[in-house]
């Protein structure tokens, strides 16, 4: 399945950069839920460019909602989500149409489709595309939230600068959703906006991680193979652009550690298991074990800069130098949280109506 | 989907550690490729058990082709291998029917399958599973090979110790191949080595990180949505037991570089389009771009280790400890690694069986 | 998977009757195919009311292509296609939202959806949802063409006429695809007009028999076990809104012959193997033999008669009459006639595209 | 997906009819279910050949349960069902190698396989794979049969005789149930078997409808679209060999009423709503409505008979003759009976597993 996901909860997402309008087919969710159309503009607000950190291109995303929703609910039927764009200036792009930009999926584009893709803006590829996600990832967050499950994430690095650790989630989860800026450290925040515009001015650009937590979520979801937790989480990740690495509770450095140090070691509570520790981010075995899940995830630098920079001119198979012109971002990472939320909260509705049944979710 | 993961390629596995058989069948292979059974058997001894290093368990391993293979070759139609579990003892486990081992998926299995699990040995959650994608990998590793695609896998660092980095690409995977404890570098395999007696000694277990690169590989596979290359790799390597983390390219650390040191410039050879560096792993937008792909895996500790541990009794809910018995292995990082190899070419056969058609692998 | 369909080459539906907006996602067709808008909007009119025969219902259908084209040439990436609904009488449907209409979905989608369902016009169960199949169908018709693949539908039987039987495919097929009531025999013609007025008359309605034949297809397509052709077919066929049955070559009527008349004996022509008779309508074991594909599919008669009948108040569950007043088709056979083709074409793709990659079909 | 088919639950099969092996691996059934031995091997027998209708070809058919099922019951991981192949005489078809046997999948096999398939028996095309398939039924059936759901499948016609239709269907279903020559009317079965027998004595064979009904399914499983009921269901049953029609209800009949005649109106007995007549065969906008689900499948003669029959030897591409020796049945719609309950089943858990959760039939 190409740009399709899920399987009792499906997304499907469609549109180019500077074609007529983006959006995304949300199938499967249960009939009966609200559908809060402001809720889904803030979300859209939270992906959209923040001041002078991010591209000067400037969209509505107005989100119209075209099918399954009726009287304010979901019908059970496909939600279809639309966004028109309308802040489009193609003629920026017009040597990119044969000059590969580095850390871009022009060449590779080029080597799929053979020149038949709409090069402008990235096309399919840009993080534009990320925009219906959001929309429908909005209708998936608030179902949820209505049965006690909470996704929130915070920049967890960039440029070097560190946020602050999660400390109480349910209390940090519910401040990051009213950040449009996630860093939960407001020192922290401030010295990461100043990386980022520094960047900027270098004609240079940042990456950076996130973190995200989910509370809430029952014990006994996912499968030991192959669609663990991890494994269709991740799987949705890695086709948001950029994201180059993802880790589950102490990730990388659980490999460095002893057994005994990795170990999540149980006790009991009010007649409830739990761990002390959540080394393995709340999934064992590819099952939620009912705390926290937990996860890293890699954003790489945006790799459209001013700098000048070698590439190939694939017309003339010649080498030849780059300067991008255009409009943008010197850090997407800030702009990547709504999404990683996003697709959280869709692949934790699949799931839970594959465990629960597709009432579930509005029962 | 559960216990079966592709689309044109695909693999079914089942089994329980301490049930009849374990094994796999992998679907939707060209017809007429090669197989060769001391081929399989040779990576099924890669994943054994390495001396004192490892679980004192000892399996024959015999695999045995019962369909889908005539006068050598591939039929075209569902390859079953299968593999007769000989050495189990499950006495050793009594205990742990209602212990949770901490780091187990023992807990996790009671909530999803309500007792009904087979917990002998960890049941269907068990390593020992791996063998069956190791022998269906074994079939799919050879028929990549055929088409001049290279997997290797060496242990990038285990307990502090690590190996030195990649340098000829090819002649390092052909180093790998020939090892049954994948280090490039003499000492830091010694090393590595000595940490994970010393760490069964201690009554305890180590992890460690796997580096993985494919050589061979056409542009232009993959999806931009959401089957990316990276999508659909993390997805089966997050199924493996034990991984917490996946990367590509410069992963995490790619995170922290600037744009102007994370892209990677074109330049031209012999005709052909290639990257000076090669910080995204060869793959941008989802896509290879026809340089090696590279990835790391973190593999946890072991989890099973003799130190006691703090516990629940699901029986009573009563907190107890445990000591775990039986057979356990110090480290799995090293076994983990023809795992990796294989899930790697069942992924690869399936994408590349997609992009160019069912007969493209025996051509 | 719900609303979509396919595997390399998918399709997506969404959209209500009396919503703002239906349509279809078709995704995974190769890039560089022409996407020609008159041939879609002539597919769109063939689907359309014809005059006193049909729905008093008048929509436009323009098709409005809104991703996935490039320069007149598919992209590779999604196209979407998207219909505005205009024409919407909801409040000659008021009463429908509680009184079942017999031979409709109204039961069973209060029986799914709990009563969000949007029951206006049949809400997602309409065959006004066909539209989306029909405009991205129309794409897929045109790519099968170039390829020397062509389908054609014609009304078999409806209200007791028969047409006559197909002699000379291709020019029957080309015949077909000019008419807007799909009959090949004049008289025939007629006489099914003349029985579907009088039905109307008599605030009654009929179904009908299609059969379809297509040429063109390579041999060596489908699968033994369990996609094969018979069963991708019939999986979309009987997604069609009215279809009740569905039947390959002799269908039920090779039930009843011998071995020896009902087996296609060999014979060589121009080094080409070929059948005498066509009984198993050009699939054997689930793969195409490079004969014609035939199948018939029935239809049944529209549920929504002017006539009253007895149903169940859903609110008061007291049995009550209902007299359906609205805007009905006293025949929708003529009008399945291009859904049938458009699903076929649909399918198609997708199992060339499985076969022999994604770029198969522009090359 | 080639040989899986399901979702929630799914089955795999593999194997070839000369093999070493055939089997079954069933996925996704909720832990907890009893699986009864005994009871899968009374399917096995039906599945079997009768006396002299029949192949003399003997099979023990003995099922081995490999993994899947702990103390007598389910785990919820997969169960595998092995059945050894023993009495094989491959001798019997060297000349099949190269000459395609008419109505026979041979020739579409080497078009698609290019003659690396296990042409002896039918390999993967035999009707033998069937008995895995049987083997994963029977867990199935039994399944249902806890939840109140029953399947019966009757042999509808043979050879120009008719049984007679449904009475009352628990017990008529009961009745099939016991037989091992599903003919509900004593007459007609003898009249059947004579049939049969004189076209044995032709050199000849015969083919049959099946008619089946399931009672006791909850309404409101399944979807608008794609997979309508109707649409799962014509998928598999297409998939079994031989079958080449699929109706629901009054199927290719309904075509040729008139909607006041094919409605079926409702009435309320109860508290629930019921229709009067059931010419939907249970089934509205794809979606049970509670009523019997109702359909008719189309068995083709056996394709193996003894009389002469012209045929192209494909290695020399001559025109040829062929007289087919080894060992046919006469019939196989009396021993198809079986595999339509048991495809039948698979398809309902799967339905009702996406619907309800993955617990719901062990509850």
């Amino acid at each position: 399945m190409k740009n399709t996901f899920g399987s009792s909860v499906a997304v499907t997402i469609f549109g180019e950069s500077h074609g007529n309008m983006i959006g995304a087919v949300l199938d499967g969710l249960a009939p009966g839920i609200d559908v809060d159309e402001n809720f889904i503009a803030s979300q859209m607000e939270l992906r959209k460019s923040v001041g002078s950190l991010s591209t000067a291109r400037r969209e509505a995303d107005e989100v119209k909602i075209v099918s399954g929703v009726f009287n304010g609910k979901t019908t059970g039927t496909p939600i279809t989500l639309i966004i028109e764009n309308k802040d489009t200036r193609s003629k920026d792009y017009g040597e990119l149409a044969y000059k590969a930009r580095p850390g871009h999926a022009d060449y590779t584009a080029q080597m799929k489709y053979h020149g038949f893709q709409d090069f402008r803006g990235g096309g399919h590829f840009s993080g534009r595309i990320t925009a219906g996600l959001v929309a429908a990832g909005a209708v998936a967050i608030n179902a949820l939230r209505k049965k006690g499950i909470y996704i929130g994430t915070h920049i967890f690095s960039c440029a070097g600068v560190f946020d602050r650790d999660f400390i109480n989630l349910k209390d940090d989860i519910n401040t990051l959703n009213s950040l449009d800026f996630a860093v939960l450290d407001e020192n922290a925040k401030n010295e990461m906006m100043q990386k980022i515009e520094q960047a900027k001015r270098n004609g240079d650009s940042v990456g950076g991680r996130l973190e995200t937590a989910v509370i809430g979520l029952p014990s006994g979801v996912g499968e030991p193979w192959f669609d663990t937790i991890e494994s269709v989480l991740a799987h949705i990740l890695f086709s948001v652009p950029a994201v180059k690495g993802v880790e589950f509770g102490d990730g990388f450095e659980i490999a460095e550690k002893y057994g005994s140090t990795a170990n999540d070691e149980y006790y009991s509570e009010n007649g409830s298991v739990c761990t002390k520790t959540n080394h393995n981010g709340g999934i064992l075995g590819g099952i939620t074990n009912g705390m926290p899940v937990l996860f890293r995830t890699a954003v790489k630098p945006t790799p459209s800069i001013y700098k000048e920079q070698n590439t190939v001119d694939l017309n003339t198979m010649q080498e030849t130098t780059l300067q991008i012109k255009g409009r943008h971002d010197p850090a997407i990472v800030h702009r990547a949280r709504v999404v990683i939320d996003s697709v959280t909260a869709l692949v934790l509705c699949d799931q839970l109506a594959l465990r629960y049944g597709t009432d579930w979710l509005a029962e």
